[in-house]
């Protein structure tokens, strides 16, 4: 156990990323698929790297109360796999209309439009069925979580209101209610995902982290805005001041440089004191925190 | 049990139709929605009425094998909710660029294409969430079973290969690939739903039923075909001979109109055949497969 908790955050991201990889290409692995381009597409909507801090926030919230890896990894490629399809779907002519991502061309780029639909529609249904082939005791508070957080009170309305917000004047409580809609509710499904594996529903320490898991989330979202400002192209991988050409709301637009730097540190020192009744299993979920507003990209 | 063998396939489609009503209408009563437009987008796409034979098969299947409606509510709702959702995306100008379903604009012609594309997403989440909350003992294979049936090995890739289809030749062997995973996979979903409901996976008569439904699923596409060719556009609801002058494959043009229906008998003959295993409980389901290549629209 001493081990365990000695692992670095550094070392259980570069596990979570490498689990994760392996479950996720293996659900594509020499497959008699009956539309193969179909399965490129998702291949290429999926592979294409990332992050991956969904499924970390799968592992580490899991880690926290007990999982064992191996019942995590379903769970982490199910919130990837949501995550993907969404970001397929969010890069459509018809949504952000965005020909690259991570510096790929996006999945109706590479392909068409009609199979990046259909590729984003495929991969939610797979998100689905990997977890229900866990036989986890919980499969239904499981599936719950994911569906809820992926749908129409969480990521898809999340979707729906930063589309509305186009060319309107948005306040900070509505750009926040956008925020923890769009990337919240995913986020907290994730960490809830982690937690619901290794214990039962009613357990407290599920409200601890769905608490730590809003106040990343938003902070996640005000930091990158800070970033948008102050970062320079090369190390973010995009055009900086893209926010500011596009006339999108942001924290800094909206608070100032200085106020949305203070907002994010309140939200992480909010999340990291939410930990408090997981004690010492939860420094990795602490470490991220600290992590979410000190990196540069 | 004598008054629900004697309860006729049009008093079974009457009240699984009325029964899947209110299962759906109850999922948008009275709800404060983080994203109204979203929701009324989803309602339109659903409550659009059609012939709701999805749901019917989960019920008539379900009462075959011994499961009380109670129990039947939520997978027949979920099969409905999965084929709202495709009907959407199908309907959009990458997909079939449909303006109208039964006389009622199309979801992105009533909203937007985005509202259109994210309505069907979370229609599809909605769709495991309502399973999730059943509680069922068989719970993962139910979500395995629709999840399957969806996806990248069913209705999502038989709308692949019908848009890949479009302009080239295609055999009559490759077309009933495409109808068997975009119409047949999800109608034979709806009949394991049905049945899963009231067995275990391992039933044989489970078998019994996935065959019925891989014919029957059939049956109504060659059917369709058929009534393109020889039905008049008020009975059907749309213009007649809308397939020929698309040049799109049917079974008629590949076997002729005689050839067709021949098919179609056939299908029809192996469909009722293969339900002898379920005894008396099944004539309902023997009903709607003649039912299937009578109706007229």
């Amino acid at each position: 156990m001493v081990a365990v908790q000695a692992a670095t955050l550094s070392a259980r991201r570069q596990t979570s990323s490498a689990r994760v990889e392996t479950t996720l290409a293996a659900l594509f692995d020499a497959r008699p698929a009956p539309a193969p381009r179909l399965e490129a597409a998702m291949r290429h909507g999926l592979l294409v790297g990332g992050k991956r801090l969904r499924p970390l926030l799968v592992y580490l919230a899991g880690q926290a109360l007990g999982a064992d890896d191996d019942a995590l990894d379903a769970p982490a490629a199910a919130v990837e796999l949501v995550h993907a399809y969404s970001l397929i779907h969010d890069d459509l002519p018809a949504m952000d209309d965005d020909d690259l991502r991570r510096g790929q061309p996006t999945v109706h780029k590479a392909f068409d439009e009609a199979t990046a639909i259909l590729a984003g529609d495929a991969l939610q249904a797979l998100a689905f069925e990997v977890i229900a082939g866990t036989g986890h005791p919980r499969l239904g508070a499981l599936i719950k979580t994911l569906a809820a957080g992926a749908g129409r009170d969480g990521m898809v309305a999340g979707q729906a209101l930063d589309m509305a917000a186009v060319g309107q004047p948005i306040d900070v409580a509505a750009l926040a209610t956008m925020h923890a809609h769009k990337t919240g509710a995913l986020i907290e499904a994730a960490v809830r995902l982690g937690g619901l594996t290794a214990v039962a529903g009613d357990d407290p320490r599920l409200d601890a982290l769905a608490h730590y898991a809003r106040a990343i989330g938003l902070a996640f979202q005000v930091h990158d805005d800070v970033l948008d400002v102050t970062g320079d192209s090369t190390t973010l991988g995009k055009a900086a001041g893209a926010d500011a050409a596009r006339d999108k709301p942001t924290y800094p637009g909206l608070l100032g440089l200085d106020g949305a730097r203070n907002k994010a540190q309140e939200l992480i020192d909010d999340a990291v004191a939410a930990l408090a009744p997981l004690g010492e299993r939860a420094q990795p979920l602490a470490d991220l925190a600290h992590y979410i507003i000190e990196r540069d990209h």
